[in-house]
């Protein structure tokens, strides 16, 4: 379809963003490029974005393979300030999300099923992933201005005083309701979720929220108040083993937040028959090699879970927005991204940091 | 309901078997007891025993728990030769077989499901559990007779002549069948059995009998044209890096028989999105600890499954038989099963020793 719109050349426009030129390098002011929106974009005056671990991992080099200039970011909120000429579901104004895709093949099994987070071509992620935009690889929401292909952005319909908090959905959020909802957490269902930080917050307020009995797992006795308020209906301190063999054999599902290496059979143990604990965060260094006789005394199984796609999220954030479900935020400033990042380390946070784009202004 | 059939201490009767007084003794005759039958029991001269892998660990003290004397043998074919006067299932005469289990809770939620091998109150093996019988603990099939609660015996239908290759359907045959129909394993689906031995050479003809399109690995070039003649449609090599990588991605399921540490996460990166790799073996030390990032970039997941239930067992021995399906044996005496256990260590065996149990006569 042709349009009159005009070339990327005229429209392309340098951003504000913040992020790191390498792995040794502070988080720092960055004017990066942004595309023209094409036909089919979308153009997004970012207003939140917040702070995942992913976002550390990436920019600090810790997984293989950052590229710099980096600008991490993919749990974006903001608002439509262009629309392509082909655009058909966002006009300028509307309230709207970016997660952790961009893009994918579009036409491999998992795509065509909607599952574009398991793109057997390779999505193409938020941040860090190939693009032919300059530099040659996408940039993400740490910055004031995003162009996103319609397919890929998502309608935001809670109240916009509560924009901040929403933006966490857009990665902590399907990071856990997908798999809550693909091993069907819900009525007469005991979930357990293990590990009560960005993630696991998210979790508990999900797996309660679809009705399942939702027990949170902890290190910390302090944080059993707070996992009550989330909406835990019980709250297990994990390493009091008299506590963990009071549920042993009990549970359909465990969602498992925790990256750091542990003990995986003192949870598989707490499965019932047929019971799957699934994982979602990826250890730095190997978790101790599960127990095989654990999973075949009980036909039990352990596996993986990543993010979800494109029509699972928006799913998502309006189940969220039915059920006034946010994260529990704590908003910071652009300038203070680098000491989120120590705080986050030291898990100093409840539950998510959340940048106020606002302050990214020159 | 009553009958008139004498009490027990009248007809408990002494049994000739083989077995070991310790873990450091060979295997040598010793007479055992049997219980009289009681009215829902059925007496069974039994014409032929596998040997499982189970056996040499048990009887060899190298899982913990053996209790001495002990004698092994849960691959049990033979004829009726009494029951009890509530038995409606079997009369005198009648061809059976009698597998893992030999009791079972019978009221918890597994049991209530037919799935008596996951009895959360813990199954009776065939040996090593716990019997109210001399000497405390059951005794199993290296002997001449044995008396089991109809319950758990089954129907053999197969031609008499087979009976000796029917002995291994009751372990090596229900532990991959009950992985195989439990995973969906047919037309359509691209399953794996990985490791050509007792259970792989059944999991190979169960699989392809049951219409999928099957795949075998072995590290042995030798085993390929077994494992064609066995029914695989294809046979890789899981030594050879490049044959693997033409296959990453495509199963839908793959079973794991192999019991020896080693990478799992070169299988479960042959398996599709929301593929699942079964493990029916306990490795002796830990395998290494599988990747979570394999799990989660595909949803995947790695499970286990313990031999079957009663009904799956009857199932798959009807299934055999309408298929014409036996294991790959060779005949032993009583006294070669030391011999047997030796070459089994060597994986010199094609592919299951049976014991003429015939053999056994003083």
């Amino acid at each position: 379809m042709m349009t009159n719109y005009p070339t990327k050349e005229l429209l392309r426009m340098t951003t504000q963003a913040y992020g790191a030129h390498a792995a040794d390098k502070p988080i720092e002011a960055i004017a990066i490029e942004r595309r023209a929106p094409g036909a089919q974009d979308v153009q997004i005056e970012i207003a939140y974005c917040g702070i995942c671990h992913s976002d550390l991992h990436t920019v600090r080099g810790e997984w293989p393979g950052t590229l710099y200039p980096c600008v991490p970011g993919h749990e974006i909120v903001g608002h439509v300030s262009a629309v392509g000429g082909d655009v058909s579901k966002f006009k300028v104004g509307d309230t709207v999300g970016v997660g952790c895709l961009v893009n994918s093949c579009q036409h491999c099994a998992s795509c065509g099923e909607g599952l574009e987070q398991y793109c057997t071509n390779g999505f193409v992620g938020t941040y860090n992933g190939p693009t032919a935009d300059a530099p040659g690889h996408t940039l993400g929401g740490y910055s004031q201005r995003i162009v996103v292909d319609e397919k890929f952005v998502l309608k935001v319909t809670h109240p916009e005083d509560q924009l901040a908090a929403v933006a966490p959905l857009l990665c902590a959020g399907i990071t856990t309701y997908s798999p809550l909802r693909h091993w069907k957490a819900g009525p007469g269902k005991k979930v357990g979720i293990v590990g009560i930080g960005g993630l696991g917050h998210m979790g508990v307020k999900l797996a309660h929220a679809m009705g399942a009995h939702t027990v949170a797992f902890t290190t910390s006795e302090s944080k059993r108040q707070d996992a009550h308020a989330l909406g835990a209906d019980e709250v297990v301190i994990s390493r009091d083993d008299a506590q963990m063999q009071q549920h042993a054999g009990t549970f359909d599902f465990i969602l498992n937040t925790v990256a750091a290496p542990h003990n995986l059979d003192a949870f598989t143990n707490l499965l019932k028959r047929d019971g799957t604990m699934c994982l979602v965060g990826v250890p730095a260094s190997p978790h101790p090699s599960p127990s095989v006789a654990g999973l075949i005394f009980g036909r039990k199984a352990i596996a993986g879970s990543l993010i979800g796609g494109i029509a699972e999220t928006q799913e998502m954030l309006d189940f969220c927005a039915e059920h006034g479900i946010v994260s529990e935020i704590e908003m910071v400033t652009a300038q203070q991204i680098d000491e989120a990042y120590e705080r986050m380390l030291k898990s100093d946070v409840k539950y998510r940091f959340v940048i106020d784009n606002a302050t990214m202004s020159a």
